[in-house]
C-alpha cells in the first residue's frame, strides 16, 4: 500500500461531507457577507469547511490545517491540509455550477494530493504526487498543445492582474488561440481532460491553488508559479497550468519579463 | 386553449431531440471546422440542428426556418423558427457544461417563445409570451435591483465588442457591483432566475438572441437592442437584458452614447 492512500480516502471523505452542504444552499437565497480582502463569503462556505474540519480533526489531529473561512492551524505540522469548501463563491453565488471545493495535502509544504470536486454535476478529480489522475475514478491525460498559437486560454477575469502583471496577461491571451472565461478551478480540471490548454492567473491564495497541481500535474501537464518555480504553500499565487510543458515554457518567457 | 400551446409542444419535442444529440458527442474529440465568420462548428451542431429540422418539416412544413448551421427557409412566413443548435460552441468544445440549445418562434419577426436547454446539467428555461417563465417546469422571477451599482452583471468576453462599443461596455461594467464572464445564454437563465441581474452583449445573430426575450421578459425582466428598442429577427444583435427596468435604463443611457 503506497503511504498515500490512507490520505486519499480521508480526502475523498472530506469532498464527500462537502457535498450535501453545498447541495443544500445552491440557488438559494443566501446571505453574502464581505471579508477584508472584499472577497464574498456564504454559510455555505463556512458550513463545508466545519463539516471537513470535523472529519480532520477526527482522523489527524495532528496534521495542520489552512483554511479559507476557518483561518489557521499548526501550519509547521509536516502535513497540512489546505482547504478552499467553495472556490469561486461569486460563482456558486450566482447559481453557475463552475465553483468546487478544493481539497489539498501538503507534505513539507509542498502539494502532494488534490481533490476538485464538484457537487452539482457530480465531478471529481483526484490528483496524487506519483499517480495518474482520475476524474470520477477514470485516468486522465493532457492533451499535446506545443505552441501558445494553438491554446484555448482560461482565466477567471481580466480583472485578477495589477500592474505589470495585465501586459503581461493581455499579451499571452493575444498569442493564444482562443480565450475563455470565468470558471475558477473547473479550468484546470478541464486542462487535466486534455480539453484546454493553458490557465494563467494571478493574486490567488494558497487555498485556491495548492489542490490544482497535483491534478494538472498527475494527468501530464505542468504547474508552477510565474517564475517557473514549483508551488509550495507559500507562493506568491501567480500561477500558471498547462497540459503541455512546451506551452507553459512559452507563457513563462512572457510572465517573466513582468517580475521585478 | 391558447394559440401557443401546440408550438409549445413542438419546441420541447425539438428540445428533446437535441439532448442525445449533445450527450453523445459532449467531451468526446470532435473535430472542429471554422466557419467563414470565424466561429467553430462541430458535427454536434450539424446534427442536432438536422434532428430538429427534420421535426418542423413534418410537424409545420408551412413556417420559415433560420438555423445557424444549415441556412434559411422560407423567411417570410408569418412564423419563423429561430435555431441555434449549441450556442456557445467554443464552451461546448472545451467542455465546460454552460453552452445551450437555443429555440426561438417568431412570429412577424417578433420572439414570440422561447427555450434555452442545458443537455448536460438537465436545465429547460421556456418563456412565451403572456405567459411565466418556467425553469425545469417551475415558474421563476427576476429580482429587483433597481441600480447598476447593485448588479452582478455578464458577459460573454470582453472580446465581443468592438469599436465605439468598448467604452459603453467598460462604463457598464465598471459601474456594476460585479462583473462575471464566460456562459453564454446561460447568464440570461440566471437572470430569468433572479440570480444575475444584467447581460451586456454585441455582434450577436438572430439565432443567440430570439430565444432569450421570451424567457427573461416572462420571468418579469426586459430585454431590448442598445437603443432601447423591441428585439426582432432584424435586430442589430447589440442586446441588454435586465431583471429589473430600472437597471436597464441606466445601461441604455450609457450605450445610447455609443450609437452613430
Amino acid at each position: 500500500m503506497d503511504q498515500y492512500d490512507a490520505f486519499v480516502k480521508i480526502a475523498h471523505r472530506l469532498a464527500d461531507a462537502a457535498r450535501p452542504v453545498v447541495r443544500k444552499y445552491y440557488r438559494t437565497a443566501v446571505a453574502v457577507d464581505v471579508k477584508a480582502d472584499a472577497s464574498p463569503v456564504t454559510i455555505a462556505d463556512r458550513e463545508v469547511e466545519t463539516a471537513m474540519r470535523a472529519i480532520l480533526a477526527e482522523e489527524c489531529p495532528d496534521h495542520g490545517i489552512l483554511g479559507e473561512e476557518h483561518g489557521r492551524h499548526n501550519l509547521d505540522a509536516e502535513y497540512v491540509w489546505v482547504l478552499d469548501p467553495i472556490d469561486g463563491t461569486k460563482s456558486f453565488i450566482v447559481g453557475k455550477p463552475s465553483f468546487a471545493t478544493l481539497i489539498a495535502l501538503c507534505h513539507n509544504g509542498k502539494p502532494v494530493l488534490g481533490i476538485i470536486d464538484q457537487a452539482i454535476t457530480d465531478e471529481r478529480w483526484v490528483g496524487v504526487s506519483g499517480r495518474k489522475t482520475t476524474f470520477n475514478g477514470n485516468p486522465v491525460q493532457t492533451r499535446q498543445c506545443p505552441a501558445l498559437n494553438q491554446a484555448i486560454f482560461f482565466t477567471t477575469a481580466p480583472e485578477l492582474f495589477r500592474g505589470p502583471q495585465i501586459p503581461a496577461y493581455e499579451a499571452i491571451r493575444n498569442q493564444c488561440r482562443q480565450p475563455m472565461y470565468g470558471v475558477d478551478a473547473y479550468a484546470y480540471g478541464l486542462t487535466a481532460l486534455g480539453l484546454a490548454d493553458i490557465v494563467v492567473e494571478a493574486n490567488l491564495q494558497a487555498y485556491d491553488f495548492c489542490a490544482l497541481a497535483p491534478v494538472v500535474e498527475g494527468a501530464g501537464g505542468a504547474m508552477c508559479d510565474w517564475r517557473g518555480n514549483a508551488l509550495t504553500m507559500d507562493s506568491d499565487g501567480c500561477v500558471i497550468a498547462a497540459g503541455d510543458r512546451a506551452c507553459l515554457e512559452q507563457a513563462l518567457e512572457i510572465t517573466r519579463t513582468s517580475l521585478p
